[in-house]
């Protein structure tokens, strides 16, 4: 086994061919978890330690990977990558509350500003750095790992508990992230992408209402909802597909690190209300969820299973 | 600020000169934690999350800087990586739990054998890897972080606790780990330093038994006591330094990777007859504290500071 050519999120395994095959063989060398526990798998894991239920979820960011220090400056980098995990704790509709972080780089890295950036993201999470450390490296890699309390009810929000039925809402339009990007490399420089905003009261808001299941869209819309389906074992019929102002349609399906929210509910539940009354955007209807799970249509026809590779960016 | 040009814990920050400074000012950023919180400053963080107290570690292994993989296989460094972690929290007397991992390597990275290392160590440790990511990079990175219940009685064992007259013991000889790797070096492979066991029970122990401060020995045991030292306001008299079966009297005072524990504690404890009833090995008496923080002598010469500095190995 050798390491996939793409970026792979050990959390977003589905058992699926391809990339996925390499992380459900890691999943198997540690078995199953106890009841009550989330392993491999999922956006997060769900720990029990102690008195405590704890989510905790880990991401690396990767330096001339997932940013291009020709494009990203070296403290939009540190901001992304406590935002990354913030956001797959958002996804199970939990709140991140503390970070770890290692950073590994060449001597030359400029810690202050990667420290600036880390600093201000935990801020606007209220997430502090509480620990990690520094070592010397070739490459800039900076690995985050988040802790919230998973001990809540209704307990997160897994992949795996769409039902036939079920409605598909996003927390906003969809493609924003890649047009950013897109207009990054052409020149323009964009502060949108640089510094995006997990959805964590969203996710908050989606598990509280009676989300089903839910993702964030990291890999790319199309691919991110397949995810769910796979895992829950339904279909989806879509009506709508909201596009970003500035992104194209396949952007919207195809781009990755939207840091948007997708979930599913009973079609019973109009979330919307709530959401205005806590000052959180609009969540948009996409359409429901079908019982054959090979249905898989947007406006009629087919949906493709699109996936955003990640590329330097 | 540049990257220091050794590795340093964040973990390990004292606010002393040189690579120090740079994590005391990371700290800062963060500002104080709550009551009943340890942040940067310690070999773990001890945070309140939901009903648990959790203390969580994190620390990266590089490849060409922590590990010559001409010289340790890709396994090794999988078991290394969980290890290095797993004493930190052995150091606060304390049990890692659960793990995530983040691996980030070229393509052509053996993660077969890689997570064959990482799972035979967390079995040997009781930590299951509960998930992570992979990522592509140029050089390969393995970033682990542990967390375990603080929520213990008696608490957690930081590194300023230690007062005058307190006993300071060490969990074994010195030096086996610079040992080992000085006959690496030379063309003799061993598998005492490839595959180092945490003093897990031991920790636990001394903490149970009134430890008042306690760190592995990770950058030198000099260099190491020191931290505690400065930390707790004390110096000391050291009448014995054991020195491991092979190793040198200079590679058990200067030598890192040591994963003995060393800590304080009443003198009037001594902690050998319930490490015995416990089957653990039986800890050594080294000295004593003393009142005088300038004082550090080691049979009556004074103690010099060297420190590990971690180079390929």
């Amino acid at each position: 086994m050798s390491l996939p050519p793409t970026v792979v999120a050990v959390g977003e395994a589905t058992g699926a061919a391809g990339e996925f095959a390499a992380i459900a063989r890691i999943a198997r060398r540690f078995g199953a978890p106890p009841d009550g526990e989330v392993w491999i798998g999922d956006d997060a894991a769900v720990v029990r330690v102690g008195r405590g239920v704890l989510a905790i979820a880990a991401d690396a960011v990767v330096a001339g990977v997932h940013a291009d220090l020709r494009l990203t400056s070296v403290a939009d980098l540190g901001w992304k990558a406590l935002a990354v995990n913030v956001s797959d704790l958002a996804a199970m509709g939990l709140v991140a509350e503390r970070a770890v972080v290692t950073v590994s780089g060449p001597p030359e890295t400029d810690l202050d500003a990667l420290y600036e950036g880390l600093a201000a993201a935990s801020r606007a999470f209220a997430c502090p750095v509480v620990g990690g450390d520094l070592t010397e490296s070739p490459t800039l890699v900076v690995s985050v790992t988040v802790v919230g309390d998973a001990g809540v009810s209704p307990p997160p929000v897994r992949r795996n508990g769409a039902a036939e039925a079920d409605a598909i809402w996003a927390s906003g339009p969809l493609g924003a992230g890649a047009a950013a990007l897109r207009s990054l490399r052409a020149g323009m420089r964009g502060s949108a992408h640089a510094r995006p905003e997990p959805r964590t009261g969203e996710g908050v808001a989606a598990r509280e209402l009676g989300a089903t299941a839910m993702i964030d869209v990291s890999d790319g819309f199309a691919a991110d909802l397949g995810h769910v389906l796979d895992a829950s074992g339904v279909g989806c019929e879509l009506d709508c597909l909201p596009v970003a102002p500035g992104a194209t349609r396949d952007e919207a399906l195809g781009g990755g690190e939207d840091f948007e929210l997708v979930w599913c509910m009973p079609a019973t539940t109009d979330p919307r209300g709530a959401f205005a009354a806590r000052g959180l955007r609009l969540p948009v209807r996409l359409g429901r969820c079908t019982a054959d799970p090979a249905c898989r249509t947007l406006q009629g026809q087919p949906l493709a299973p699109v996936g955003w590779q990640h590329r330097v960016g």
